[in-house]
């Protein structure tokens, strides 16, 4: 068995054999001068894959997130999101630190919103008043176990948005994972939203990036965006190619990391003293709690590790586990061994 | 009966010929390059009256508030508000717009929170997350009706917030009106928080302005963002002698506003299709909804202008009434007539 | 004689009895709910003697001249400037801080521009490069010792931001000193450019405030952008009144104070150890440059300080005077004496 | 002969087999959420043989460039820098755009400044004026024909700043082409300055990234600025090993691209028409003036990219070449004959 079994995160796969000759042979150029041809077969193949005009490759999810937040709204605007999306908690606000944008949180169900709690929620024309332009949604929601957003409810959302006058965003970071979870297609999805944004780092198991995907003239000023950042990129064809490898090879694949979640979220169900935050688990991501009586999630992740077992602590009394191609369900199997022998000896 | 009846707001009060005669005599001096003598005493009266070291004369509640949330927090900084909160909501974001500081709005019962509300929500240190710095609260809670904090949820927040490294500023836009309802001092009030904002053209009938009081060194400091902001006025005498003629001479008064705004919701109470949205009311601020078969807020508010009663659509369903120095008691039985007479005819 | 003599700047004048008298007596409303009259009849005048659309009312000329640059330039947008200007230098740069704008600075001669210099300055469209948007410029020119910019050099360099594109704003803190000393009129000024901020609390006299003159939607703007800076003052008209009057009466009498500044011009010119930055003084302001034989212009402060004659020290070995409403023809000679009667003891 | 040859910019250069093969099997791990070991080894053989605490690795030198502003800078705050360098004028103003900061720029003899410039230019405290914090130079200078900063004028000016406490950032994108120039060592270069980028993508040959370097603690901070700014990469270590090969493989060699550059600098001196900008040439990079009779640098640019000379308008009438690892001696020989050859049938 190989240990450590490491589920924290579908961010830590490492590229395959295969990938890294993908990557060795990759045709390059340079991209802030003129063009990466492999970036550039990159950004075609995503955009023809999410039904948009353009897509522009860059080196993280935070910066092709806080860069179309940037693009959608000027200083003093608003976006609408869900209370524990990543864009407002985990990127460090960037929107108000970097764009002078205002977020405004509507709490969810496992981060999935009604459409009812939007009524009548875009301010008045009013001096005193942010003006309401954008909503931002997250599929699969990290925070909210992967639950994968019902169709019919960002269908509703984003038509509501559209109606008011207001664009749309999607973090797509695990749009994949939805997409295969659901059987609606990237396109399909991507279809309710003026732009999305897919990371190739996550379950597509590439080393490194994101893409932003839009209209043609909003994906031109995010090239220019982009390089506001920093995230102009000389030679990138290089981890473009790990992206493009990823896209090509990785895709139907994530089904399996689905039955892994499945089995390790069977396992929690069947423990004492955890119990699933979201149940059944749709994707790849598995949140559970963890009794005050066994311990702190920092305790527990503590004694999982010492095991070989990684996983990470996501509050005082939550654990976050997330299945990717790099832990075989054969591992999962000694994972789920490992947290059975561990539980007990919390008390 | 003097018509028309304004009832929009504390703010559109008229000087008293007095309060004329005081700031046509007032002794003043060029504030920006030296000192303006009234403009000094009006702070140091401010500051004592609130136990502080230091006050500052602003142009205007919104600066002075954001001047606050700009000197306690950085960019990327995060303060926690109640999600109704002026700060918030009406002036304009400028926390984000101007210094890139994230809100976090917690859901308040009329603008108060509860201490649990708190528990665990300052962010630990990490690369992902903004840094967690300062508790805004709001006394009397405008859009709660005017409502008064409770002092020991007060004490409990603030004490919770100065344990936890995090610091505290009040708006306190009508904390006068807090006090004058509880008998509590403003010294008292103020003492719980690090750095206070008091409006002079509320209740106290100023024509313009509001002061910043907190630690001399953090004062200075705002002096120096006051100037940023471009309110650095010359012989500011003139206006500051308005409010401390108000601060001299309305604040005991400001209970005559409390009981007409009770007779106000005494009214409201026995009417048929309108409601309390906050009951009892507490200081000067009356908010009621109105039943949508009766027609919506904007038509009862042309209604009643119509008839010379100036009220405040402030949401579809919701009017605000507030009561002040340039109402007396007559007038509000006459408006209550007005609103008993217009009310039937709506439906 | 009364002393003391107060040179350090024109900003420092004291409302007179019959300007107090006329904001005592000003009507009043609530400017930021609806309209204040006076306030109103302040910016309609504003408007037509500068023949724009309309015009704004604000605490200071700092606010008036930074929201000018928030408005005609987004966030990574540049203006054009003269190096010793004071939207660039003395309004802590409010432009980048608040607004993410950039300057380009342009060295002067005594604050003026020649229309050569901005040949081939309009960066061109490349992700690297910022956007050329705005040319500001300052008449007259404070650091160039109050020198008025030649009409036509500012009509070349207007005429060719327009036709490049650009917007064009003026900081005229002492417009109506260069109408009245050439005899060309603030509005035929003013039409050069498309935004112009006047003070009124410089030579004209008035206690508080500056305006902003504009396109109608521009001012539209301007309101906004005012809001947000803090700079909505509701009861404005007290003040707005003694603007008012000063704009009614104290416009041609600004020729006495060029004279008193040409009489301490020709004082500067005989003496021994000083001599003038620009010869000869156009309006009102008088900077000359010490040798260090004789001391610091700090020393020479503080030696005329103690004699009651009020000077600034604006550089290691520079001193301005400004001559305005609030000392006559005879203190001027006064302090001429004073300044002789120092100058020996220095070295 | 192989055509195109590129001289549009040493940014250009294709990965060699060896670092291909070298970056096919880099050691990686997750950057974000622990370390990735081949990033870790590069940066602290940068930190090493900079003579730093500690560095940390990025996607870009504007990347670097501008988070170390932003760190050494407050909003408000100002750093000084020459008027042609790239941090003010290709990033497209990060530094006041994301980070509210301001420039003051100084004109210098081909990127130098001399020391006496800076002589009295720290603003004093005071409440109209930024903050003068920080002092950033460029070397070898990209517009100053990648001149270097002869070593006693960078030893001045950052005593004056240290003694003044300013602090200081070398923008050293081409800083290891200044070492092999003049022979002093990279680490006594950034031994004079508080912070330094360099850059692996431009001379060093590697696809992607530069790198900050500075005390631990500031690099820690920096490490937040890349998650904000969006460069918190997860595999990074396959780029990385790019770099890392350039920086064991590629310095030494940069002495061929000067002498390059010497021979096309002598070939311009030859030739009629067109003056070297800067003579001699120290490194890599070689600017021209063509004069008017002969047409626009755009149209020079033009005729050779026909003719498979690629060459970078950077002005009206100004060309530049930058030589590179990319480019032969052979090759250098080729394009001074399409030069020649072109030149006449400009006239």
């Amino acid at each position: 068995m190989n240990f450590p079994i490491d589920l924290r995160s579908d961010t830590v796969t490492q590229p395959t054999p295969e990938m890294r000759q993908f990557m060795a042979q990759a045709e390059v150029g340079d991209a802030v001068i003129e063009v990466d041809p492999t970036t550039e077969r990159l950004e075609k193949l995503t955009a023809e894959m999410l039904g948009k005009e353009a897509a522009i490759y860059m080196p993280s999810g935070s910066m092709t997130n806080q860069i179309a937040i940037r693009l959608h709204c000027q200083p003093g605007d608003e976006f609408l999101c869900e209370e524990n999306c990543h864009v407002y908690n985990y990127e460090q606000a960037a929107f108000a630190q970097l764009s002078g944008v205002v977020a405004r949180t509507l709490p969810g169900e496992n981060g999935v919103l009604k459409p009812e709690q939007f009524e009548g929620i875009i301010r008045p024309e009013n001096d005193h008043l942010v003006r309401t332009k954008l909503v931002c949604l997250e599929n699969t929601h990290n925070r909210g176990s992967g639950k994968v957003l019902p169709f019919e409810t960002v269908e509703k959302i984003t038509s509501w948005a559209h109606a008011g006058g207001l664009k749309t965003h999607l973090d797509g970071a695990r749009l994949f994972n939805a997409a295969v979870a659901t059987g609606i297609s990237v396109a399909d999805w991507s279809g309710m939203f003026d732009t999305v944004s897919v990371c190739f780092s996550k379950g597509l198991g590439a080393p490194v990036g994101s893409a932003l995907v839009g209209p043609a003239e909003f994906i031109r000023q995010a090239k220019r965006g982009r390089k506001l950042f920093g995230g102009g990129m000389r030679q990138s064809g290089i981890i473009a190619a790990g992206a493009l490898f990823a896209l090509q090879n990785n895709v139907d694949r994530l089904s399996e990391d689905h039955e892994k979640a499945a089995r390790l979220a069977e396992a929690v169900r069947q423990s004492e003293g955890i119990a699933l935050d979201v149940d059944p688990v749709e994707t790849n991501i598995v949140i559970f709690s963890i009794e005050k009586e066994l311990g702190t999630a920092a305790q527990l992740q503590s004694a999982l590790s010492e095991k070989g077992v990684k996983v990470l602590s996501v509050a005082p009394q939550k654990i976050r586990m997330v299945t990717h191609l790099d832990v075989s369900m054969t591992q999962i199997d000694a994972a789920i061994e490992v947290i059975k022998q561990t539980l007990p000896g919390m008390a």
